[in-house]
C-alpha cells in the first residue's frame, strides 16, 4: 500500500470511528450484559447439545475454518445472558429456568421418577395458552398459566404430556397410532458413529479404499415402507470419505447403507450394493473460502469492493424488553425460535393508518413440515423422502447466523432456548436475525410524462423488515425469511442453499452411461450424479383478519363471452366469488389457465364502500408433487397433494405431517384431517400453503449449490381503505443518512 | 434539538465529510464535464420533446411539486454533455450528430425534399449492423458502417427506410400490410388538448360540472375492431377532472370518449354514455408526499430512519468510455436506452472462471412488446387493450430516474439520446441506472450441524449488478430490471407501479350495485371502480450460448412407475429431454402438473463430463391470457397465446406485435411467424418469454398502486464446469467497508 493510500486509510478509519461513536448511543436495541457468559456454555446445561462426532472432528476441521468462526463471532454483538430471563408475553418461549423446572417436575413423578436417567426429552417447549386467553391478555396483566409441552421416550414408549409449571400437575395426552417423535441431536450424532463399532461395516469401508478415520456418516430417516422391523425405531446411515475436503458430501461411499436400531444402536443389517463404484475425487470439492485456491489474490477474485447497508441513526424497529415483541412501521408481531418449526411469527397486527387502531392479521405462522422426496427407486436411495421438521427438528438444525454474511451489519439477533435430550436447557445463539432491508427497490413510483405536461416525479423507496433463520439439515441449508412491507404485505421466502446430496457412479462421462438405463439425475463430475428431487415447504398460516372468525373465498377468473352485438370485443375475464363452506371446497390445485385469487376475509366487517376486509395468499405456483398418491412417501407427505388447504382451527392440528412423523404411516396428516370436510365458513380457520421446487441438478450445483428461492405473499385485500404506503416517506434529503447529505453538498 | 445532540450532529457531519472526501477519488466512473449544459435543453433540439399541455400545466402543478423536482436534481450527478459523443462500439446508439446527419440526409432527398417540414419522424434509431459483423468487430477496429433506421410519415403515407450515414444512401424498405408507426410524443400530447377545440365536447364537459381549465385528457390507442374509419390514423381521448388533486386519474369523466383523427386532429365522433355518473371526489386522492396531510410530522409517519447502501471504496463495475460497455464480476455487456424497447442489453458475455475465456450468453435481450387488455366490453372500455411498446414507445415514456428514490445512492446513470417528431435529437437524462445491489441476501451458505461435529459456517452474501429503467405510460409505471449475479444467473424483473386506470360509477357502496349486473371490477372508493385487467410483457431473448447455433430442449418431468418388486417405492419423477426440431415444438403453455425445464443449449459443445452447455429460462408462471383467440385484441396480442416461443433468428422479427402495431390487425405477430414452423434445431434461435399478471384491483390500489413485481431467470445449466460463486468473496472483515471494521473494533 503506497503511503498516500495509507494516510487515506487512516483518515477513513478515524472518520468511521467518529461516526460510529456518535451513532452508537442512538441505537435503542437491548444492550445485553456480557457477564455470566458461562450460561451460554452448552456443556454446562447439557452433554448432548453440541455432542461431537469424535471421528470427523479430529480429521476434517482444519485450522483455517476456526479462523472463519472466530472472525464471525468477533464482529457479532456480545453474547446474551439468559439466566435471568422471565416471560413477559403469553407466547414467550420457556426460559432457561422454566425448562429446568419442567424437567424437574416431570422426572419427580411416576412413571419417570422410577428411573429419571432413562427419560429422553424429544420436545420440551411452551404449551401455548389457548387463543382466547392470549387475545384477552394485555400488557401489565399476569400471564396465563405457564405450561410445558413435553414429548418424551421412556423405556421404549413414547409419551406426550403437559406440565403445569405453577401447580406441578402432569397431564398425559393421547399419542398418534404410528410414528416416533422428532429425533434428538444425540439420536442423530450417536447414530453416525455407531456403524464404526461393527466389524463387517469397517471391513466393507476398508475394502472400498477408505480409511476409517476419514469416514463421515449421515443419519437418514428411513421413512416407512411396511418393513418387517417397523415396530422398532430405525435409522439408516450412509457414509462418505472426508479425506482431503470438508465437502465430504461429494465423496459418497455409494450403495453402502447401514440399518440401525436407534434405541440400541445395534446394526440390524448392512446393504452393500456399490462395490464397483469408486469414491469420487476430492479435487475441486472444497468450499471454504480460505481453502479455495487463489484466496490471497489481490484484488479479490471477481473484484468486488465492499458494500454495506448503513443506518446512521440506528434501526427503526424496536424489540420490546423480553426480546420477542417486534414493532416497526405500522407492524407489531411476536417472534420466537422453535425447535421444530425453526421460527414462529405470532400475533401479527397492523396499525390502521386512518384510525390508528391495531388490527389483527395473523395469529400464528410457521413452517409446519417439509417433504423432500428423491427420485431414485433403487436400494440406497428409495427411502430418501425426508420430512425435515418432524424428523430432524427444523429449529434444532438452525446454527448461529454469521453476522455480515448471513445477515447484514444492521441486524439484531435473537437466540433460541431449547431443551436437550436430557431435558436440560441450552442456548442456540444468534438463531434468528431481524433487520431492515433496503435494496434500492421501489415500493411505489409515478412520473407524469410530457403528455400531460405535469412535472411530477414521485417515488417511495422500498424499505422492509426481515426476520430470518437458516436451518442446516445435513447437506441442505434452508433460509426462511419473513418480510414485512410498509404497504401491509407480508412476503414469506424460502431459500434453498448448501450442498447437494449426490450419488456415486462408476461412470466418468455421459457417453459411458448405458442408453436405456435411467440415470435418475445429471452427471455433475467424474463418478458423481446429482439425483432429481423435490422440496415442499408447508406453512401453517392461522390468519385471523380483524378477529378469529373468517371465511375462505376463491375469486375465480374465467373467460366470459360478450353478448353478441353488445361489444366489438367477444371476450373478457370475469371474476366470481365462491365462499368455501367446508374443507373440501378449499382443497386447491393451481392451474395457470384456471386462475383464482385466494382470500381470507372477515365476513362481519366491511370497508366504507362495502368490501369485506381480508388478506389474500398470493402463491408462487412453483411445483406440485407428481408422485402416486398411494406411494408410501406420498401417503406420508399427502399434505402436498394440494397447494392450498383450509381447516377449522384445532390446537392439535399444527404439524401437517402429524405429531409423530418419524416412520409414521400417514394417518395423521393434513390430508386426513381435511377429508373430514368440516365446516369452515365464518369460523376460526387455518390456511395451509405449500411452496414446491423440482430440482434437476446441473453442474452449477457442484460442488456447492447456490441459493434458489421462492416466495409467497400475504397481501391485504380491501383490508385498508386505501394504500398505507402514502404515508411512507420518500428517501429525499430530509430523511437521508447524514453522509449522503454531505455528499450532495460537497 | 438539545445542545449535546447538536454537537453530536456536527461531529457526524464532519466525520461524514472526511469519509466522503477520501472516498470520492476512488470512484472511477466517467466524470462528465458540466459545461455546455444548453445541449441538454430539449427545446434547442426540438419543439416537441417536452411539449406541454397548456391547460394542465397551469392548473395542476402546484409549487410544492417543483421543490420535489429540485431536490431530486440537486442530489443527482452533474448533467452530461453529449455534444462530442462519438460511437465506440458497433451497437452504440446514434449520437446527437448522427441523428442530425440522418435527418439532413433524409430531408434532402425525394420525395421528402419536396416538403421537408411535412416529414414526421416516428423512429430514428441505429440500424444495427448484422450479427456477424458485430461478432467479428474488436476494440480498436473501425466500426461497421453506421446506418440509421427511420420510420416516417409523409403526406399521409408511412415509410420505413435505412439511411447510410457515410454514403448518404437512402434505402426504402417494405412496410407491413396494416397498422401505423409508434406515436410520437407530439401525437399524444396534441391529441389530449384537441377535443377542447370542439364546442360539443366542451359543452358536455361543462354539463358534467367540470371546468374546462380542470380538464386533463389521455390519448388512448383504439386498437382495431374493423371500424368503418379504419383507414385513418385514429385515437380515442378520455378526460378527467384535475381539480383539487394531481391524481386526476381517480376523477374520470366516465363514459365520455372522443374519437379523433390523429393526423388532422379532427373530432370524428363523441360518445357520451356517462351522464348520470358523478365525477369521483378529489379528497384522499393526492399522492405527492408534500401534499399529503401530516407531511410535517416529526418524526416522519411510520418512523422510518434513514438507510442507505454504501460503497466506501466506490462501485466495482466499470462503464467503458463511450458509456455503453459495462463490466462487473465476470460479466460484460452492452447497455443502451431505446425509444421503443426502453432498454436493450446486448453482447452479454460471462467469463469462465476456469479458463478466463469470455463466453457468449445472449446477443440481445429487451422488452419486445406489452399487452394490457382491460376486462370490460362496454363502450368506453372495450378498446383499452394497450400495446405500450409499439403504440406509445416504451422508451419514449421513460422519464428521468430520480436519484435516491428510483435508484440508490451508489447508482450510475445513463442518458437516452432520441429523435423527436421533427427528427432533431434530444437527450433524455438519467433514463437508465446501473448499481450494485446488496440487500442482505445470501448467495450461498452452508453450516455444518453438530451431527457431523465440523465447525463450519460458510456464506457468500449476495451482491448483484442492476440495470434499471422505468417507463410511465400515462397512469402505469413499469420498472424493468436486468440483474446479474455472480453465479452466472441473469434475473429479469418487471415491476408494475403507478396509478390505476379507474372507471366512474353512479354507486358509492357495494350494496347499491344491481345483483345481476357485472361490475367488471371492484369498488375502490365512492363512485370509483378498479377494472380487472391483465399485463403481459413479452421479452425477445436472443440467446447465443457459446456461439450462434443453439437448440431448444424441453426437459420434461413426469411420473414414472417403479417396476413392481424392484423397489418399496411405486413412483418417482423421471426427466426426459426433447430437442425441438421446428417452431411448433417450442410453443409452450405451462402446466403445474406437467412441469418442464426449458434449455437453450449449444449442441456442439459439452462439458468435461459430457453435458451440453446451456442456459435455461426459469419462468414465473404468473398468468396466461384467457381471451378468445379470435377476439380482435387477442389476435393482435397473439404473441401471448403461449408463454414461450422459439423462432429462428430473423433480423426483421424483433417486435412481437409487429413493426406497425398501432391499429394493426395482427398479421405481423410472433404467433403468425411461428406458424410457419421453421426449423430451429442447431440454428441461431431467439427465445420469447412472456411474463403475465392478472390484476383484480382492491382498495389497496387506491389512490395509488404499490409496486407488484414478477421475474424470470436466465440460468446457466451445465454452462460452467462448477459453480463460479466459489470465487466470490464472503463479506468478512477483509473485504468490509472500513466503517464496519471500525465498528467491530470499537
Amino acid at each position: 500500500m503506497e503511503s498516500t493510500s495509507f494516510i487515506r486509510f487512516l483518515f477513513l478509519i478515524l472518520a468511521a470511528v467518529v461516526l460510529l461513536l456518535f451513532t452508537r448511543s442512538w441505537i435503542h436495541l437491548p444492550s445485553p450484559a456480557a457477564d455470566e457468559l458461562d450460561l451460554l456454555d452448552c456443556n454446562r446445561f447439557s452433554s448432548w447439545c453440541t455432542s461431537k462426532n469424535r471421528i470427523q472432528t479430529k480429521q476434517t476441521t482444519p485450522s483455517s475454518s476456526s479462523s472463519t468462526t472466530r472472525s464471525a463471532s468477533s464482529s457479532s454483538a456480545a453474547v446474551r445472558d439468559h439466566s435471568d430471563d422471565v416471560p413477559r408475553h403469553p407466547l414467550d418461549p420457556l426460559t432457561l429456568r422454566e425448562i429446568s423446572a419442567a424437567r424437574s417436575i416431570l422426572l419427580s413423578q411416576p412413571p419417570f421418577s422410577s428411573s429419571p436417567s432413562s427419560v429422553i426429552f424429544h420436545t420440551l417447549t411452551l404449551s401455548e395458552p389457548d387463543k382466547s386467553s392470549v387475545e384477552a391478555w394485555s400488557k401489565g396483566s399476569p400471564l396465563p398459566a405457564r405450561r410445558a409441552s413435553v414429548v418424551a421416550r421412556f423405556k421404549g414408549e413414547s409419551y406426550a404430556l403437559t406440565v403445569d409449571l405453577a401447580s406441578g400437575a402432569l397431564t398425559t395426552l393421547p399419542i398418534p397410532a404410528s410414528g416416533f417423535p422428532t429425533m434428538t441431536i444425540e439420536d442423530m450424532s450417536s447414530s453416525t458413529w455407531a456403524p464404526l463399532s461393527d466389524a463387517a461395516f469397517n471391513s466393507t469401508v476398508l475394502a472400498r479404499g477408505v480409511r476409517l478415520s476419514d469416514v463421515a456418516c449421515l443419519p437418514i430417516s428411513p421413512g416407512w415402507y411396511g418393513e418387517k422391523e417397523e415396530g422398532r425405531r430405525l435409522i439408516k446411515v450412509q457414509c462418505y470419505s472426508a479425506e482431503g475436503t470438508a465437502n465430504f458430501y461429494m465423496r459418497p461411499i455409494e450403495g453402502l447403507t447401514v440399518l440401525l436400531d436407534m434405541d440400541t444402536k445395534e446394526v440390524v443389517s448392512i446393504s452393500e450394493q456399490g462395490r464397483g463404484i469408486p469414491i469420487p475425487k476430492s479435487a475441486g470439492t472444497e468450499y471454504r473460502y480460505e481453502a479455495v485456491a487463489g484466496f490471497n489474490d489481490d484484488p479479490p477474485r471477481l473484484g468486488l469492493k465492499p458494500i454495506s447497508i448503513e443506518q446512521p441513526a440506528g434501526p427503526s424497529f424496536e424489540v420490546e424488553e423480553g426480546g420477542h415483541m417486534v414493532r416497526w412501521a405500522g407492524w407489531e408481531f411476536h417472534l420466537k425460535a422453535d425447535a421444530r418449526a425453526g421460527v414462529v411469527v405470532s400475533r401479527v397486527r397492523a396499525r390502521d393508518p386512518d384510525t390508528g387502531e391495531w388490527r389483527g392479521v395473523m395469529h400464528k405462522g410457521f413452517v409446519s413440515e417439509l417433504f423432500v422426496p428423491y427420485m431414485d427407486p433403487t436400494d440406497a436411495w428409495y427411502f430418501k423422502t425426508y420430512m425435515d421438521a418432524g424428523e430432524y427438528g427444523f429449529g434444532l438444525q438452525a446454527m448461529p447466523l454469521v453476522p455480515l454474511n448471513d445477515c447484514p451489519r444492521n441486524a439484531h439477533y435473537m437466540d433460541g432456548v431449547f431443551a436437550a435430550a436430557d431435558g436440560r436447557p441450552y442456548v442456540r445463539e444468534n438463531m434468528v436475525c431481524i433487520f431492515e432491508r433496503y435494496a434500492g427497490d421501489i415500493a411505489w413510483r409515478h412520473s407524469e410524462s410530457p403528455i400531460t405536461g405535469m412535472d411530477i416525479r414521485e417515488a417511495r423507496p422500498k424499505v422492509t423488515l426481515m426476520a430470518r433463520m437458516a436451518a442446516s439439515v445435513a447437506n441442505y441449508d434452508y433460509i426462511i425469511d419473513w418480510e414485512f412491507q410498509t404497504d401491509g404485505l407480508i412476503r414469506v421466502k424460502v431459500g434453498l442453499s448448501g450442498i447437494l446430496m449426490v450419488k456415486g457412479t462408476p461412470f466418468s462421462h455421459l457417453n459411458q452411461f448405458p442408453q436405456n438405463e435411467d440415470m435418475y439425475g445429471t452427471i455433475l463430475s467424474e463418478n458423481v450424479i446429482g439425483v432429481i428431487h423435490d422440496h415442499y415447504i408447508t406453512f401453517h398460516l392461522d390468519l385471523d383478519v380483524d378477529g378469529a372468525n373468517n371465511s375462505f373465498v376463491k375469486v375465480k377468473m374465467a373467460r366470459e363471452d360478450a353478448n353478441p352485438g353488445e361489444s366489438p370485443r367477444t371476450s373478457y375475464i370475469k371474476a366470481t366469488r365462491q365462499v368455501a363452506k367446508t374443507e373440501k371446497d378449499a382443497q386447491i390445485k393451481m392451474k395457470l389457465y384456471e386462475p383464482s385469487e385466494f382470500h381470507v376475509i372477515n365476513p362481519s366487517k366491511t370497508t366504507r364502500v362495502g368490501n369485506p376486509v381480508g388478506y389474500k395468499v398470493v402463491p408462487a405456483a412453483t411445483a406440485a408433487s407428481l408422485l402416486d398418491h398411494d406411494d408410501p412417501p406420498q401417503r406420508r407427505g399427502a399434505f402436498t397433494n394440494n397447494q392450498i388447504w383450509v381447516t377449522p382451527y384445532n390446537e392439535s392440528e399444527e404439524w401437517a405431517g402429524g405429531l409423530f412423523v418419524y416412520q409414521s404411516k400417514g394417518e395423521d396428516t393434513l390430508a386426513v384431517w381435511s377429508e373430514r370436510d368440516r365446516a369452515i365458513e365464518n369460523r376460526d380457520i387455518v390456511l395451509w400453503y405449500t411452496l414446491g421446487f423440482h430440482h434437476i441438478p446441473c453442474q452449477e450445483d457442484y460442488p456447492i449449490m447456490p441459493t434458489v428461492s421462492a416466495s409467497f405473499d400475504l397481501k391485504p385485500v380491501n383490508f385498508f381503505e386505501s394504500n398505507p404506503i402514502l404515508s411512507a416517506p420518500p428517501n429525499f434529503e430530509k430523511d437521508l443518512p447524514v453522509c449522503v447529505a454531505a455528499a450532495a453538498s460537497a
